[in-house]
């Protein structure tokens, strides 16, 4: 696409009073045809497809997550895919025209945390979408080109936006070292949840059970992966279990097998809980869920059980892995989470449709912008 | 099974002069029917179905296996299973009728590498078939309960005696560290590459080359994995290339893509030499394949590379988790693999067959015994 | 020793009211000399030191550790060393004469934990002490000769007591990760924060410090390592800060350096909380102490920062190293942590100086049984 | 230092024509008083302290290394520190009048091994005296800040050249895993093997036993060990033994126990195969020594005994721990390796004794540039 047609670049903003709306973004149209603002290393990149992530709708609905707090009028948005429209001359990687997914952080590289691979810690980070950084829910976007990925030709701009929420599954799965034949529990079916089952099932995790408080989420994770080779149970969460007895409810589940690993996917104290009771001596339960500040564990099961606690933050280095097993086929079946579409002026719509549980909504889109 | 209508005890034999041939074996029937050559915690397993490895191959035509010297009048066989037909009182997991695949090691349970879960080093193992300890290939043996793991009905006879070359696969894999997602080259399609591709594979590694010398052989494994999601390629390596040309073809083979992790089955110098050549910095090269005493690496390749090169002997804590993965299907293909089966009366046709190259035999089975 | 001059055998007891006292202990004198009650692999020890652990003094006071309940007349201890004084004829690793140290727990060797070198995890151990199994602090046991670890002579038998404690520091800086260079906190100077402290000193451990409510006993921690090469400050840990103001106290007093490792001694909820707090993105921190069923943890912090949390039940293959570090010379030093010695007959005021905090007590031992 | 009083630059160079000279060298006084050459993020560096490697000696008298080839005239050295005299304005963490260590090497931060914290293996590293890119041999040198570490006053210039020796056995002792209580053998007494050394003793291992095939280096390595606590004991190696000889030679010299690690400076075949022969059932040798570009390996030792045999290549991430370890005293020993100093105008003596055997010289160092 020719810079000389472009529309006006508009993005979708929250702020502390919990409005959502539509306004005009940077860079401009002006700025963008005119090059002048693109650093050396940066591209331009219209945004052709962004998913909506929960934290998205908390940060509309709560106004922070943790320390992290919305202060002024904030663009929302950080799974997002789309096309190359500038570059500046330094950048030999990518050309006008090149579909790239975006990875939506711009780590400093010179910190500890970035010379030791893990710029996700990064001291200085800019993360789009994390308040101070306005978010990538818009038309155009300057971005470095070392955080984009080129997408092949077999993957759509929705496949390219997926690749955000794949991410923080991939992340976990590599961290927690989930190997073939472990079996394994995920807590939560939600879109973290489900993309992680794929990723367990990717992996070779047998036997896979899958927990949720919600019918309806079991029953799509259970279409999700209906056909493929090996087992994957679920589990309905009752409400006033203790989590010694969810924990034990798990392990029957599982056919009296304890889990090597849980992959806890909703932050909630109980379900934490119920998954340190469930895992074997020496078992893991890596934590990708977030929620409140402080939770209470159950210690001396921890200790006398030598469970592993682990914890994921975003994620490093994901992209061309995830983007090589959609690209393949392993993991395609993440495009069955996009239930929902809209178009960028349709975001108010876009974002009622995510944060209502009645929706059905698992990942809601926003695209052709 | 009654033990009162047992045919009478007979093993597979080898001996220094390369002779094989059936003769009686022990325990007999009478000791059988007596019970009391029973130690505490000793089963007698009536064998259903046996494997013949190439180590047994070469027991036969060679004599040895590196230090292990056929001395004496030897009986064959470490890949069985069969029905417990007597048990001693003190056994309670395991009762006349079972069904079991052996894991064919008796380990002292108390040294260094024991106590440290690393049995398959035990310094004074008992090791089914590797001399001067006679092996499985016999119609009755007496077994230590612990090491007779048992079968789910799905599991026939035949896909117990596969559990043990799927253990070796399954060993690597697990020490290999073969993570979702990871570049891998599979070196040698033998049965023990096959079944390493099919871990692989199971265990998310995307994409795969596997290589060989013999297209038959790559045939057989692209015709195994056909169906699969992600991508399986085969490269026919041709004689006379230098193992850094080897290595260059296999990064070609694979798009650019330098492995992660090489799983050598061959055991040939200049396979290994060309794996170590095509993993990227910090990659893996995976000795599964054994072969002679002394063989040269590229040094150089390695230190400037920080490539790590580890090795597989035998296995450890693998039956378990194996017979998970076939029962539920998620490898259930290691099934393809028998491609012969042969009475125990025929067992010097089946070794010829297995023997040779021309045969296009897999794994041959002895079965029915 | 003869066995025909033997004492009568006497061990210390407590109860569900929370008595100590004295009386006889199995095995009687008749019994060992008469020999037939040694299955094989089992010796007789004459006990000849026990330390007193803060367990001991909590199944005297509180009746019971978590799910560990004193419901009957039941023997303390399990730190001891003593000299071999029968042996069964299967035993050839030791004879009489033989000076030990004992190795308290008598795993099953065949379990899914003992098989893979966890057999602190075993489902079905017997550990010396832990309800309903009688402890060692008695004049003569009965033990299998494998956990019976024979000491050289630079070794007495109070530095052969002072192993088990030592087993807990070695497993967790083992398991912990612990290397040279890294800045460690150790929180809690009580004998297993000492012990740690120690340990982590010989690790190469740079800098150090160690947190306690108590000025004196960081006074024994400074003086412990005193003229030792390296970094060792303490920080007297106030009432009434919050984790996170704690955390922040721990990276002040380390110089600005956030500890890569927190090696957490004492199971109090505040402690770990600051531990959580102090440490890098994806720094560990290590749970050796115990405490209430359940705990507040700081769970954003844990995730926003990646920090692993991971805990130490008992130790396995510790006392090997153990004895080759403290022969040696390298950990000598955990001999100064030997405040007190009484004789068996004293075992009452021993126990109560052990737990008086105003005892200056560090390590109690009964010796001269 | 004001930039106004400067000597001319001049560096010390050599050539495919194995000379060895000194000549004027960049940048100019000219240049660095104009400030017109800092690039942002770089200082200009005067340096007062540089070591000689063997590499260095290498690349004079054979003019390669391995791929690494002198094809014309080439400043040599990279173990560096020295002064800061100017910065660019950009820089924030810098200031003349800084005493800094220099990390010799300038990654692009961007390929996938700098963002996986591999920035030994960047795809296009500068290394300082890595033909092309000259060395650090030289009055005064460009460098990115990020490279330059700051000294603290208890270390000179001569300690701040020494952490480069230091990083390269840091690196490897850290990727090694060592660990407190290991027992290890250190392959060669020559300045990498002698600082290997020093960080083994100084991350616990015990015992610790070093070879080589001069008495005179062994009895400097005794000598710098000398009064610490813990075991070290020396073994003379004689000509003419096997590989499996050697292993057992070294077992027996650690009084029959086999070593868990063995750190391998030497690069010599034989010295290799000898520590495949040593190490215990999944013992570990780590190659940080260099040599001919195949080596002949002992393959069915490494097969059987599951031997892991890993290398290392230069380092990463090393600076601040070395630092850290030799200002606090941990590792101050490190500078009783400087047995020689020498001016710059006597650089071709310096070279000279340091490539002579018979010099004595563990570690020249070029000082008072």
């Amino acid at each position: 696409m020719s810079t000389s047609e472009l529309k006006s670049n508009i993005g979708v903003y929250t702020d502390p009073q919990h409005n959502l709306w539509i306004d005009a973004a940077e860079p401009s149209v002006e700025e963008i045809q005119a090059g002048a603002q693109l650093a050396p290393g940066e591209v331009v990149v219209q945004i052709r497809s962004t998913g909506i992530c929960g934290s998205d709708v908390h940060f509309w609905h709560a106004g922070c997550i943790g320390p992290m707090i919305v202060t002024d009028k904030h663009i929302l948005g950080h799974e997002s895919a789309g096309e190359i429209i500038a570059v500046h001359p330094s950048v030999k990687t990518l050309k006008p025209g090149d579909r790239v997914a975006i990875e939506p952080n711009i780590p400093c590289h010179t910190c500890q945390p970035c010379l030791t691979g893990a710029y996700n810690g990064c001291e200085s980070v800019l993360f789009r979408s994390t308040p101070p950084v306005p978010g990538l829910l818009r038309r155009y976007i300057t971005h470095p080109a070392v955080w984009c990925h080129k997408l092949p030709d077999s993957m759509s701009f929705e496949d390219g936006a997926l690749l955000e929420p794949l991410s923080v599954a991939l992340a976990a799965v590599e961290r927690a070292d989930l190997r073939l034949g472990q079996a394994v529990v995920v807590c939560g079916a939600g879109p973290i949840g489900l993309v992680t089952l794929l990723c367990a099932k990717a992996a070779g995790a047998e036997p896979i059970l899958i927990t949720d408080i919600d019918q309806g989420r079991l029953d799509f994770a259970a279409a999700l992966v209906a056909g493929k080779p090996g087992t994957v149970r679920t589990l309905l969460v009752p409400r006033g279990r203790t989590p010694a007895e969810l924990g034990a409810d798990i392990v029957t589940a599982l056919g009296g097998l304890e889990p090597d690993l849980a992959l806890e996917c909703t932050g909630v104290e109980s379900s934490i809980g119920a998954a340190v009771h469930a895992v074997r001596f020496r078992g893991k339960v890596f934590v990708i869920g977030v929620g409140r500040n402080e939770l209470a564990f159950p210690f001396m099961r921890l200790s006398t059980r030598e469970v592993d606690l682990r914890f994921q933050y975003r994620y490093a280095n994901t992209w061309p892995r995830a983007i090589r097993l959609v690209d393949s086929g392993v993991l395609s079946d993440v495009r069955k989470l996009v239930t929902h579409r809209f178009t960028i002026e349709q975001a108010v719509e876009a974002f009622e449709t995510s944060a209502n549980p009645k929706s059905g909504a698992i990942k809601v889109q926003i695209t052709n912008l």
